[in-house]
């Protein structure tokens, strides 16, 4: 079925594009005549592939989550298990400072988001996945005696999945601030508070 | 000099019309054009006012920050100095459900400050503002002997800025999933362990 698999990889084409483009742009900055300009096609055309611009970052985001969790996996797989692991993931999130900020691609999610309630799953499903690595981690250190049993695994996972998010803001905001050293030492103490990692 | 206090208030106006249609229309719906069209106004005419879409979108947010910080202190002077004024403000910064989300605005602030250094400073400075008010009420907290004196004030500052941003994210994307009540736990169990309160 050549054309099916055409449609899909055209999709996956349009959706890197998009990226470049917010990333480029910013999330006003790329409207779908922008996007559609720089990939050389007509507005008409994106329509073969996408219903409207939300539905257009929802596939985008997503297509951008899983190549994130396939360089999270590889960058968690030099580490030994358990808190090695964990502290791996947790420092994979909060990127350096030169590394390209994805953060455009996350606040086109967000503005579509807060009005469109596919997009709401979207950024739900991502926070999901996110959590469930990192409670695999946090269960093999505990299972390992590397961090105490907390009173709530789901609360811990909670709190280090919010810790990170915040240093990530700060950090892609106020990269001189907070320069790498001072950020992996965070990483660390927020770790070590909130898995009572001694 | 009426003339300079009529400019200085219809700044103030446009600046809350400017909240207003972000938080309808979204950042990304929320052009110049939607705005003065709200305001009743043509775009010239906020040509007057501000030199283009960043700079309205920076004195807004300014205007909005200034707001919340007054409803902040506000609503901490109810609570005894020291540890009760810091759980207050913490739980003040992660919204209630119902409460209108300012997240549209956030999002616009983002969108610029991704290119534009002049709102960057703005989401600096406005950091800077909410660690001084963390940094007094943990200080004193410090001095009433109700939380052990940190190694470092300015890095538990930042942890409790850092997840509590998290916190507020996850609750206004995820409003089911994190009930207020679930919300005020994480609130207390973030401030327990970061600042180490027993």
């Amino acid at each position: 079925m050549p054309k099916i698999v055409d449609h899909a990889r055209r999709r996956e084409e349009i959706a890197a594009l998009t990226v470049r483009v917010i990333r480029k742009e910013g999330s006003g900055g790329a409207t779908v005549r922008r996007i559609a300009t720089e990939g050389g096609f007509s507005i008409g055309v994106l329509g073969h592939y996408f219903r409207d611009k939300d539905d257009l970052v929802a596939f985008a985001f997503r297509w951008m989550a899983d190549q994130t969790f396939k360089e999270l996996d590889a960058a968690v797989a030099h580490a030994e298990p358990g808190l090695g692991r964990l502290r791996a993931a947790l420092e994979f999130m909060v990127p350096a400072p030169r590394a390209p900020t994805f953060m455009g691609v996350w606040v086109s999610l967000w503005d579509g988001a807060l009005k469109n309630p596919a997009l709401a799953k979207v950024h739900g499903d991502y926070y999901a996945r996110w959590r469930r690595h990192l409670r695999r981690h946090l269960s093999e250190a505990v299972r390992r005696g590397e961090v105490p049993r907390p009173r709530a695994l789901g609360d811990t996972v909670e709190l280090l999945s919010a810790g990170i998010d915040g240093i990530w803001i700060a950090s892609t905001f106020e990269p001189t601030r907070l320069p790498p050293r001072r950020r992996r030492a965070l990483v660390a103490q927020m770790l070590a508070a909130v898995a009572g990692v001694r």
